[in-house]
């Protein structure tokens, strides 16, 4: 039985995690897990999946929930993230938290030689070169839990590694996909939450609009596969069923397919090397689907998409940079305080000022987040 | 480097298989192949690859070129094949030949331990137990060379075989895919030869046209994989780009997909378990084909495919029969004796009128094999 720590329970990931925990009760056991402020989902998973560590956002949460369940721990905070990462009972954490907030906590469980199923492509994006150092020194596996990461994943099973030619991700092009960029002007954000193919976070799925979210994992995908850039594709795929893929060097193209059911990524990061029936899972019918389409990608028509490729190329700060405008962008737009176009305005203002710092420690990638932030707060006053 | 034997070296599967050797001379080293009777092929594949042994049909062939090539011994025959089928140095078969000719010859080199690279199907399909189980007894690996079976073994690597659901193989429905039954009456040889997607030898192609070649495939996919028929499903795929599927318990679909070149699952058995580069490979461009199409099969428009199904699930010499009276009826179709739809017909009459023995020795395989020939000879006369 493999045992389980969690951060970001009560989010989308988190949330799709626990139906396969309660699902598969012999082969997993949540130890640990940490939670926001949403204290009516934790109790729910308290009571079904009695782990022996709880991290909450607040001490008054954590409070409340103690008095609740006395023969549980409770902690709260930054360190509480620590607490439930390194949790000395687990083998495998899975870090399903939104933004960068993941990144220490993830650092230190990777230091005890845990696996990490990685639902949090911000911490590789802006810390990828400490993260894999470290999980190549502790011997710490890091396996995807994104979708499209699972699948390229997936596709190099048993493969020489070395006969790679190629990694291709496919993208849905969002719930923008049909509209030209002047038709961009103006959308709201209930349009852009419409995604077409998945049902996903608010944050995951404008940066989906844009297409940011397809530029984070073409960085992703360099850091978790050690791929240059010019070796990593973005294909438009409408119907997201071919997840992603991988070409080798004799031509042939390893893919993997499915219905679009986060579980299933999930399940087999804990899984792995094995895979689990998936309950309830439906299965693909590409005979009543009848159609699949592909079309190159306009890098003009999503430039949130180029400035990943070019930010990923640079390395460095930047990409912090990057992803912390990106982030603060995202926030002010589903606060309505900024157009939906202005968020590739916001990043690429922040990467043209950027002073890049190259191989920077935790220390600067957390320094560089937080003053983005603020750069990015001043400029809607 | 891997040394190797070959049966059927001047068929297209065999010719091809030349192509990789000589662009591979580091990896692969040609021992024995076994020609028919083209003179002219042999003497060229000899001049460039300097095999040790060289099997022609008849002894007045092998005779020819013992005199221009004194310092390489020439056989012929059954006996041939053999010999080079179990040629000392080599580790592995490519049984490349049409028919039913190379069963004795491949159960030899099992015999040996070698590994068999397979393209004859009918081997498999008519004494699939019989090898398999020869296979096992002497750990001698078969890997398919056929462009479905080697997606099917390609979409494997590395998996728990236990978590497998179902194995997809996807058909392009032949040169007669857009027909009805109605509009098959009348077929010239010169229609059926022309296949949409791939450039094949004359009996296959035709095998193609009525989808026995899809029906020996699911066969064939039964034997290899050890997999119940009705875990084998065959989805009609117009562009033949994904080559085969293999779906998981999870869900999951993985695939192999590619242009059409019969020299990726030929090296593909030849490199295993590694990769090797494609020399002047064309790369799979999904953006340039813009559509894939699946539709669900129709077993009354090809009923051929029908009879493969019912024939593998009744097991036995029926499978013999079954394969000895396509291979008869689609040489007198090509011979413009029976017309198109005969060959189904002639097909279904040998199995309706078949007397069925379980699990037959090879004896009584190739004594079922002759005389459903002689059958189908008597038909037409």
């Amino acid at each position: 039985m493999k045992k389980i720590s969690l951060l970001g329970a009560t989010g989308s990931i988190g949330w799709q995690t626990f139906d396969i925990l309660l699902a598969n009760p012999n082969e997993f056991k949540l130890v640990a897990f940490s939670a926001g402020q949403n204290i009516e989902k934790s109790r729910e998973i308290i009571k079904k999946l009695q782990p022996e560590l709880v991290s909450m956002q607040t001490e008054e949460a954590a409070g409340t929930l103690q008095k609740e369940f006395p023969h549980i721990s409770f902690t709260y905070g930054e360190k509480g993230l620590v607490e439930v990462a390194t949790h000395p009972d687990s083998t495998v954490l899975i870090n399903a938290v939104l933004g960068s907030v993941g990144l220490e906590s993830t650092l230190a469980a990777i230091r005890m030689g845990k696996t990490i199923a990685i639902a949090n492509k911000e911490t590789l994006v802006t810390a990828g070169h400490l993260v894999m150092a470290e999980a190549k020194k502790y011997n710490a596996p890091i396996l995807p839990v994104d979708s499209e990461h699972s699948a390229v994943f997936q596709s190099m099973n048993g493969e020489n590694k070395k006969r790679i030619e190629r990694i291709v991700l496919t993208a849905s092009g969002g719930s923008f996909r049909d509209r030209t960029r002047d038709e961009l002007v103006g959308v709201t954000v209930k349009d852009a939450l419409n995604h077409p193919n998945w049902s996903m976070g608010a944050k995951i799925t404008i940066d989906s609009a844009t297409m940011m979210n397809k530029g984070l994992e073409v960085i992703e995908a360099h850091v978790l596969f050690d791929m240059p850039y010019d070796n990593i594709d973005v294909l438009l795929h409408r119907e997201s069923i071919i997840h992603s893929m991988v070409e080798y060097e004799d031509t042939s193209v390893i893919a993997q397919l499915g219905t679009p059911d986060m579980r299933v990524p999930i399940q087999y990061a804990l899984s792995y090397p094995d895979r689990l029936p998936l309950a309830n899972g439906q299965r693909l019918n590409l005979a009543q689907i009848g159609q699949l389409h592909f079309k190159e990608v306009d890098f003009d028509r999503f430039r949130a998409l180029k400035l990943a490729y070019d930010a990923g190329r640079m390395g460095g700060t930047i990409l912090t940079a990057m992803n912390a405008a990106n982030e603060a962008a995202v926030a002010l737009f589903l606060q309505e305080k900024i157009t939906f176009l202005e968020i590739e305005e916001c990043i690429e203002r922040i990467m043209n000022s950027h002073n890049n710092i190259a191989l920077p420690d935790l220390a600067t990638i957390l320094h560089v987040d937080s003053e983005t932030r603020k750069t990015v707060a001043s400029m809607v006053k």
